[in-house]
């Protein structure tokens, strides 16, 4: 496993081999890996001849006031769960060096798609995603790049990003990660008491209440799932909660297509995001 | 010569062109070729193995009221000149598979490179152009792309552009062709009247008296070309007329590096832009 820093170092090591015919899969992280990220690296694996791990802590997709200077890190634990996982190359370039002096570009991804749910709650956020992950795909060109569903408006965002601005890298999404009890894994969830992390399951669980309930052909209304989570966790604050057309990211009163059921609620210090599909073009309606 | 349609189809032909080890050049244009494309193409011909021409009216570039709808077109004449100048490809998309059902992304150049100049008075232009260059480069991803220096806030927002979003492409800068008489040579020249063709080249004229002027260390005031323009043109519109930091793009009056010295003049229906550079840099002060 080589660690490498130099933006044109990973551009000579990747087209080395695309050029041996080897297929690259990348999973673009912020580091602090935990079994979410390695669920992302087991299937770029198995799927990729190559598997770069990208590390960077992004400072363009955090707000005034949001955790950027605080976000966890630990460069040695990341590494070591790297190499056990037989990443090929871990990227973790300097800031200096991805955004280079006079840097003026950004990459915006506009309609429906960022005009509900987080977009909302953090204004630039998805410009400074789209942003990076543009020159990240722009550096490697791989043949696929993983990202979980937690944050399904970051997978849509970049998906549409990437067919508008003619990218030939195909946006895979995996399934959420969760703890035994249901809690949606995140380096975030650090940042809870043990009071706090024993209540914050609630929220996938009314999340998934409100799924059973469209599946079984109720309407739902955000107002249940917002009393649902603050029954549950009191100290709750929820930036939003609510139905969304699973392709538009918009809000969906009239279910007819595929939906998500998504919140993000402040709990403590930790936002934590969570949602639930349901799928509605097949026979039986799945959740997942 | 392959005259070629399909965004998917010119990604194949040139993979297999970049695979073999060939150099790959683009001159990006509207169409209505005229002898100032020609110079890109003969220059894009002589420093790569293989070129692509691409044509495409991109209607996100055009304002509301600007000339998307009039603009002139003769794909006939067009592939006659690319088939004698050597063209191996054109590629000309249609709009709807450039930008398909839904798309949502734009890429925006900000700051100083866009407060003045044409940007000021076509807003959403440049983005508009970043846009368009964006996926036309990650379609072709070639080795050099070539644009005039007539348009030289565009060729400074693409370079931008091109190192801010890690595209491994050299964005080169070609002189700008003229008339006999001074005249830029521009599509849009067809627009003027035989009067108004005799007296646009004293818009070349005062950028470059004004160029000797800087050259010999006076100072130069927008106010001096403004002057100049209106006296020999009296029906002419001046959007802007000054001198700008040739790599920052910003108003300067102070002059210590190399300068552009631009205009955008509407005579009658055309919108004409034309530019001198000053190059300060050198012992001798270069006027280009």
């Amino acid at each position: 496993m080589k660690v490498i820093k130099e933006p044109a170092e990973v551009r000579k090591t990747v087209n080395r081999v695309r050029n041996s015919g080897r297929s690259i899969g990348v999973v673009p992280t912020m580091g602090a890996l935990h079994k979410a990220h390695r669920s992302l690296m087991s299937r770029a694996r198995a799927e990729n001849d190559f598997l770069i791990v990208t590390i960077f802590v992004n400072p363009t997709q955090f707000g005034p006031g949001e955790d950027y200077s605080s976000y966890p890190h630990n460069f040695k634990e990341d590494k070591e769960i790297c190499s056990r996982d037989n990443v090929d190359v871990i990227f973790v370039p300097d800031k200096d060096d991805i955004y280079l002096q006079g840097h003026a570009t950004t990459v915006n991804v506009t309609g429906g798609l960022t005009d509900y749910m987080c977009a909302k709650y953090r204004p630039g956020h998805y410009s400074g995603v789209a942003t990076i992950v543009a020159k990240l795909l722009n550096i490697i060109k791989p043949h696929r790049a993983y990202f979980g569903q937690k944050d399904y408006q970051q997978f849509r965002v970049i998906e549409r990003m990437t067919v508008d601005l003619n990218m030939n890298t195909e946006i895979v999404m995996c399934p959420i990660v969760r703890e035994q009890d249901g809690l949606a894994v995140s380096s975030r969830n650090r940042y809870l008491t043990k009071a706090q992390r024993r209540s914050a399951p609630y929220i996938y669980k009314g999340l998934k209440e409100a799924a059973l309930r469209i599946k079984a052909g109720e309407a739902v209304e955000s107002k249940y799932i917002y009393e649902f989570i603050m029954d549950k966790i009191p100290e709750a604050k929820i930036d939003y909660a609510g139905v969304f057309d699973a392709k538009k990211l918009t809000p969906v009163s009239n279910i007819k297509n595929d939906v998500v059921i998504a919140a993000a609620v402040w709990v403590g210090k930790a936002r934590l995001i969570d949602n639930v599909v349901v799928k509605t073009g097949e026979k039986q309606w799945r959740v997942s």
